[in-house]
C-alpha cells in the first residue's frame, strides 16, 4: 500500500543487481510511492545482473557508471536531471566489494593495493558522489541521501575483513560531508546499519549462514530483511525526517542494543554442552 | 498534508499541555495521519494546561493520571482500550521533571528525595507504562512506543543537572525492556532525542536561549522544533519501520555528531575577541 | 612488583567482602604501591564477609557504613581523613546490588520499591559519595575517583535485568559529576567496565558461568579478571593519567569491541549443528 | 620520577619531529621509565627535524623510513630487534598528514589523489606496520601498540577535513586488527584520543588557537599537553593494562563527555551580546 511519500520527487538508486538487493528493493518502493527514478550500476554489473528488467518494470532509464570515476557520476547526475525534468530529491547508495575479501586474503595478509580498491569503491565513491552532486548543484534544497552500512564498522566480526574499515569510513564520510552539504544546502546525509542480510553481496561474506541464524535470535524483532529496509529508505527520503542528519540508523531488530540474548545464549550453551560431552 | 501513515491505529499520547508540547503535536498529527487517540497527562495539568482544548479537537478523550502510579497507567491502558475499540498501536511518553531544578539546586547540592522524584517521574514511569502494558498485554503485536529524551543523557550540557541522568536511566529502559517486549510481542520501544525545543518544560532550563542559539549554530540543519519531532514520532509510529528498535534516534539537524562547526566557532570567537580586548 | 605509583597518596575503598572481591584485590595493590587506606563497606558485610583480615593484613581501619546514607559518607570522610593524616587522594565504588535479582523477580515484573533500592544502592551512593566529598573538601586536588561497571549499561545482557539500568545511571553520574568536580576541585571521575567477574556478586548473576564462556571466547586477550581490574584501578588513581576524566574505560580483553569472533561462532555453530542433527 | 614501568622492554617510536612532537616527549619518558628504544621518522623528516638530537639524548638508533612503504617497515622492524636485542615489546604510530589540509582544499572539493595519501599515510600505514609485525613474530607476547587519534573520527570539527575520515579509519584498523592480534598473540592494539595539541602538524589545522580555547574552556580539566599524554602512552605500554585492547582512549580532560560547559557558554554567549548589541 502507497503513502505517497515519494510524489513528485526525482532519486538515483545505485546498486540494484538482482531481485535479492536491498537496492532493488529500494527501488521499488520508491516508485511505489510516487518517485521518479533512474537505476545505476556498473557496466559489467548491468550485463550480468537483471537491471534492465527492473528498469523495464519501473520505467526508469539505466545509467550504467564507474561510481569510483567522476566522469561517470557527473554523467549520471546530468543525464538523471535530463530525464527526471530537474534537481534530485534523493539518493542511495548500495555499493560495496572487496578484492581482498573475494580473494580470500585473511586481514593480517591483505593486498595493498586490493585494500585501496576495497576503500575507492566501498567508501570514497560515496564522497565522489556528494561532491560530484554539490558542485554541479544537483541535489534539491532539503534533498536526502542514503548510504547502506553493517555494524561491523563499529564492532569487529571476524570474516568481514577490510570492508569493517570500509564502513568505517563510509559513516565517517557521512558525517563529514553531512555537515556541508546541511549546512550549505540543506541536504541530510544519512548511513542505514542494516542487519545481515542474503544478498548476491552478502552470500560471499564467509560463515554468512551461522552469523544470520545468531544474529536473528540474539535481535529481539529478528533480522530486518531487504523490504524492511527499503521502507527504512522511503521514510528517510521522505519529508518526514527533515532534520535528520549525519546519523547512523540501525534497522536490525535491535541486535546493535544486544549484547546477549536468552535465546542465543540457548544455542551457544547447546554448543558448550556439546564440548563438555565429548561422547556426543 | 495526510499520508495515512497511521491509518486504523490506536494511540495514547502522555504529556500534552499546551500548544508548545511536544506532545501536543504528536497527537495532532497522529489524528490527521489516520489514528485515534487518547490524550493523559496528571490531574494538575489537566486542570491548568489546555488539554481539554486538545481533546476536543481531535475528538479524544482525556484521561487524567499521574505516570508514576501504576494503578492509574493500569486505568489509561483500560479505558483507553475501550475507548478506542481494541489493543493500542503506539504509545508517546513525554513526561519529564525535576523538583532539583525547579527549587535551583545544584548538581553539587542535590536533594536526594527530589532526585527520587526526578528519576521517578521521568524514567521509571516508563517502565512502569511498558509492564503495566505488557502485564494487560495491552499493545497489538508490532506496536510502536516512543519516549523522548535529550541529548544530556550521554554527554554533560551544564545546568540540565539531574535531568541528564534521568535521561539516561530511560534510555537504559528503553534498551532494556525493548529486548523483552520484542522478543515476546513483537512491540518496538524507541528514544527520540530531539534538539533543546521551547516548550514550558525546556523554557525552565538555565540558559536555554543561548543554549538553543549554540545548538542551532551547531547544527547543519539548525534545531529541530516540536513539528519535525511530531514527523518524526509518526514515522516511527507507523508500520515503515517495524524492525527498529532499543534505538536512540537523534532529530537534531546533526548536533549529535557534531565537534564544532564554522557558524559557531564564529561566534565563540567574538566573544574571545572581546575578551581579548578589553577596550570594546 | 611494586612501582610506587601511589607512594604517599591516602585511599578509601568501598566494597571489599572477600578475597574473591575486586576491591580486595584493589586494596591489596594500591597499599602494595604504597598507598596508606581505609576500607569501608555495609555493617553486614563487614561482620559476615572477611574485611577485617584484610584489614588486619594491610593495616587498614575498617568503617563500617551504609553507603546509601549521607551521614554514614561523612562520617567514613571524616575519620578516614583523621586516620591517614590528611585528604583522600583515591576513592574506589565497588557497590552494588539488586534486590529484584536476589527476589528472581524479571525485568517485566519488577517491584518498584525493589528497583528503587537498586538505584539508591549501586547509582545514586556514588552521587552521595561525591556530593558528600565534595562539600567537605575531602578529595586532594588532582584525586582520582572510581566505580565499577559493566557493559550491560550499554547493550542489553537477559538476566542483569535492573542492575543494567542502575549501571547506566552510574554512568551518567560520572559524567555529571565528573564534570563540576574537575572543573572546581581537578578531580577526576571514571569507570572501569569491567569483565564479568566470578565474585560473591557475580556468582548471583543468571547463566554467570555460560555467559563468562561466551565472553571469554569473543574477547580477543579473554576475560579480564580481578588482579587485572586492581591493576588499572591502580593506574587510575596515579598521576600517570591526570587528565582521564568522565570515561567508562573497558578492561574487557576487547570484549566491548567485538561482533562475533571465530571461537564463540565455531561454539555458537556447535549448539546449531546439534539443533540441526537431533541424532545427536 | 620513574616508576620503572618500562624496565627492560624494547620500543620502537614512529613519528618524533622535535620537541613540541607528542612522540618525542613518549620516547623520552619511555626511556626515562626503562625501556630501550629505536626512533623512526621519514628521511625528509629526519633530515629537516630535531630527530637526531633525540636520538643521541636517548641514546637511540634513528631509522628513516616511509611508514606507507612495506619494506622499510620491515628493515624498521627487523633492525630494532637486531639493536635492541630481542622482540619488541610497544610500538608508538605519531603519523598523519593530509595534502589536501596543506593545499587548502575544502572537504566538497578533495583532490582524490590526495585523499588517497591521506588515508596511506595517516591510517593504512598502521596496519602495514601491524601485518609487517605479525609476519615477522616481531611483537612479544602481551606487547602493546598505540596510534594516536583525535575525537574529529567520531564528530564532525570544521576544517579537520579528510583527516577525520583518515582518523576513523584508523581506529577502525585498530579494532580489527586488535581482534586478530589479540587472539593469536595476546598483543593489544589501541588508539589514545588527545586533546588538540600545539605540536608541528596541530599548528597546521585551521583556527587551531580558537579551537583549543573552546576545548580548554569545555573540558573540565582543561586540554591534556604532550606529557600528559606521554605518560597515557607509558600505561598503556606497561603491564598494567594488559587486558585492554581495541579501546579509543580519550586523554582530553573530559572534552569528549562535554555537550556544554559554563566556561566554554560564557565566552559564547560574549560574542553573542557582541552580535546582539553592535554599537559596541
Amino acid at each position: 500500500m502507497s503513502h505517497n511519500l515519494l510524489e513528485g520527487k526525482r532519486g538515483i538508486i545505485f546498486g540494484a543487481l538482482n531481485d535479492m538487493s536491498i537496492a532493488w528493493k529500494v527501488a521499488e518502493k520508491a516508485v511505489e510511492e510516487g518517485a521518479t527514478i533512474t537505476l545505476s550500476n556498473t557496466p559489467v554489473a548491468v550485463r550480468m545482473g537483471d537491471t534492465a528488467k527492473l528498469g523495464e518494470k519501473l520505467n526508469a532509464e539505466i545509467l550504467p557508471a564507474d561510481a569510483t570515476n567522476v566522469e561517470d557520476l557527473e554523467m549520471v547526475f546530468t543525464k538523471s536531471m535530463e530525464i527526471l525534468g530537474g534537481k534530485i530529491d534523493f539518493v542511495l547508495h548500495s555499493i560495496g566489494m572487496s578484492p581482498n575479501v573475494r580473494k580470500k586474503r585473511t586481514y593480517d595478509d591483505l593486498n595493498y593495493d586490493m585494500l585501496s580498491k576495497t576503500l575507492d569503491i566501498s567508501s570514497v565513491s560515496f564522497h565522489k558522489m556528494l561532491q560530484v552532486a554539490k558542485k554541479m548543484d544537483a541535489i534539491e534544497q532539503g534533498g536526502s541521501i542514503l548510504a547502506l552500512t553493517y555494524i561491523a564498522s563499529q564492532r569487529v566480526f571476524y570474516g568481514y575483513n577490510d570492508m569493517a574499515d570500509a564502513k568505517a569510513l563510509l559513516e565517517s564520510i557521512t558525517r563529514s560531508f553531512g555537515y556541508i552539504y546541511g549546512r550549505e544546502k540543506g541536504v541530510r546525509v544519512n548511513t542505514i546499519s542494516q542487519s545481515p542480510t542474503m544478498t548476491t553481496a552478502g552470500s560471499g561474506v564467509k560463515g554468512m549462514e551461522d552469523l544470520m541464524d545468531f544474529s536473528e535470535r540474539m535481535a529481539p524483532l529478528g533480522n530486518a530483511n531487504a523490504n524492511d529496509c527499503a521502507d527504512y529508505c522511503i521514510v528517510m527520503f521522505s519529508d518526514l525526517t527533515r532534520k535528520v542528519t549525519m546519523q547512523n540508523l540501525f534497522n536490525d531488530g535491535g541486535f546493535s542494543s544486544m549484547g546477549m540474548s536468552l535465546q542465543a545464549m540457548k544455542q551457544y550453551s547447546n554448543g558448550l554442552d556439546e564440548f563438555k560431552d565429548p561422547s556426543l
